[in-house]
């Protein structure tokens, strides 16, 4: 094989498919990027059996070929060459030589046909959605994910396409995020359950461009992401997705509205004074106009006030704060709407047209603190 | 005790004081830092017994007294404070309260009496440099210290002062870094020893600006620094310095002048191919206008050639690629010039008028490789 593409290119090419390469493996050739120029087209490839990557490098093949050449030296190789064209070939043995104007570097590669293509996927359907909506709604919602791998099912996110919208969800047993989208176009009712991984991943790469298009197809057991010159497949986590809509009530009692970032910051000090790992609660205490928070933990108290709109009976309730943290920080609205029912119900935050939902449970508390 | 400073002012004086807060003590007292206000003047100090550093804080003094008080959580509540005036209360339980805007923490502090002072030091001789060449000199030689405690004095830096010129000197037993500034003052000859830790430090305190001059003030057992409203206390190294004047010879058969930034490019690129802890010489064969380097590990090889205008035989000689970047990386000058001997003497990396030298010692290699 011999090809020369450009440094800019390379380095690209290579952001891209690292994402899957396996920081662990039993199996050597999967810490490879495949180098595939047997047509007209320069693919890389990487997969760790879950999540696959292929890219198309724009590049001149001069002799036609493929291999295998380990992920982490051929980035760092290519990163550190000049800014130049890149010649990359390889002999009978495998040896590979990597020229950049008077830079020579040689490294033994391993055949290319040992490599894990990636899975052929009978496409059955698909949606379309912008590069900027995806990797918006796969930062508003996988917060909530779970790393445990003792419930998988909370390890990946729900895409539960219904009615031509699309609906996000996540959720760990505390929490529940969700984020909802109009499809532009028909398409049937499907429930697919992805890999938070796969979507860390993806939502690296994408460009997050407005006007660039993500197209998702699916089966039963795969999910393909197809943009720019990318495609992403990753295996589906198999059954049944929890009933959120039995979790999701439209009742409360009070209904708050309130400065994000005022809230946001207050409870961003009040942390300071929980140690990772202690689960000291906020406590907040809704008056008429005005809302109290306070902590206490064995480093010392805060309390803050924060004036705010409310409709409803007074209340005091005990929270998590990083939750509520991480959902305020994925909100984009300045002010938002909170719905409380009473001190064991849980917290919604929402916006009118349910764009997105957090629910948030509460925690007991001792009133006394 | 009750003082108002502005939140800024408060953040200002905390990250430069912090630098002297040790990570761990068995002494909880210097955890804390003391904020004095007993006199007009605000200060904050801390004090590792090593290093002490005291900052002057602009704010008003409603009612004097003084307070130790955590420096890990007082640090992370001033700096999540709105950005605002801030009022420090303390009452006879040494009980502390922080208000700014709504935000109202309280926590508990310690007698400032139990605190260290910093020593009072007879101050007998000094000399003024700018913030700039201090800080330029400290990151020119610091690389090169020791960090193994096993040799103590290498683990500082030396100041000697001779004939109106600073020289500073590190050494690590492979290599040694040389800074030589002109002093504007007549000033006694003097040598003192430096710990790296204080120098480290202090350059992060340091803004770093031409115009601002640093007062740097000596006895037989402490340096002083002084600049803006800080002052800096450290203990010194004891001991007798490496005679560094026997190591540094003129001669040399081979001179070469070389663009920095293509051998530094050079160098770096081939480190890709050494793991972290091996050591794996650069092999560098010098011929008549081009330097070859060579570099080969378990993980493939790399060769380049670089332009060079030589003068003096050919010579193949292998060295630590990290020794050379590091001097490397901390030259400013765009063309620079080597001086060799034999592929088992030192070569010396320095400018004519000799304000930087480099040396670094040759590692053996197999002529094969």
């Amino acid at each position: 094989m011999k090809i020369i593409c450009s440094k800019l290119n390379l380095v690209k090419g290579v952001n891209i498919v690292s994402k899957a390469v396996p920081s662990k493996t039993t199996m050597p050739i999967l810490e490879c990027i495949l180098i595939d120029a047997t047509t007209d087209i320069i693919k890389f490839t990487a997969n760790d059996m879950e999540l696959g990557i292929q890219t198309e490098i724009e590049g001149e093949i001069i002799d036609r070929g493929m291999i295998a050449i380990d992920a982490k030296i051929f980035s760092e190789i290519v990163r550190k060459l000049p800014e130049n064209d890149v010649t990359i070939t390889t002999d009978d043995n495998l040896q590979t030589t990597i020229v950049c104007e008077k830079a020579v570097f040689d490294i033994s590669g391993k055949p290319g046909e040992e490599f894990s293509y990636l899975p052929v996927i009978e496409k059955e359907d698909s949606i379309t959605i912008s590069q900027f909506t995806l990797k918006e709604v796969i930062r508003q919602t996988i917060f909530s994910i779970s790393d445990s791998e003792s419930n998988k099912l909370m390890t990946g996110e729900l895409f539960e396409i219904n009615n031509n919208m699309l609906r996000v969800i996540s959720l760990d047993g505390h929490r529940i995020s969700i984020r909802k989208i109009a499809l532009r176009d028909e398409v049937n009712n499907k429930k697919l359950i992805v890999p938070g991984k796969t979507l860390i991943e993806i939502s690296k790469i994408l460009s997050g461009e407005a006007d660039s298009m993500v197209n998702i197809s699916y089966t039963d057991n795969h999910v393909v992401f197809e943009f720019d010159r990318t495609i992403v497949v990753s295996r589906l986590i198999e059954g049944e997705y929890f009933k959120i809509d039995q979790m999701i009530s439209n009742d409360h009692e009070i209904k708050i509205r309130i400065n994000k970032k005022e809230l946001l910051n207050c409870i961003d000090r009040a942390t300071l004074l929980v140690k990772e790992g202690d689960k000291k609660p906020i406590i907040i205490n809704i008056n008429d106009e005005v809302m109290e928070l306070k902590i206490k933990s064995q480093i010392g108290s805060m309390n803050e006030e924060i004036y705010i709109n409310k409709e409803g009976k007074n209340l005091m309730i005990g929270f998590n704060p990083r939750f509520l943290l991480d959902a305020l920080r994925n909100i984009d609205d300045e002010e938002i709407t909170l719905y409380l029912m009473n001190a064991k119900a849980p917290c919604f935050i929402k916006d009118d047209e349910e764009s997105y939902i957090y629910l948030i449970l509460p925690v007991n508390f001792n009133a006394v603190s």
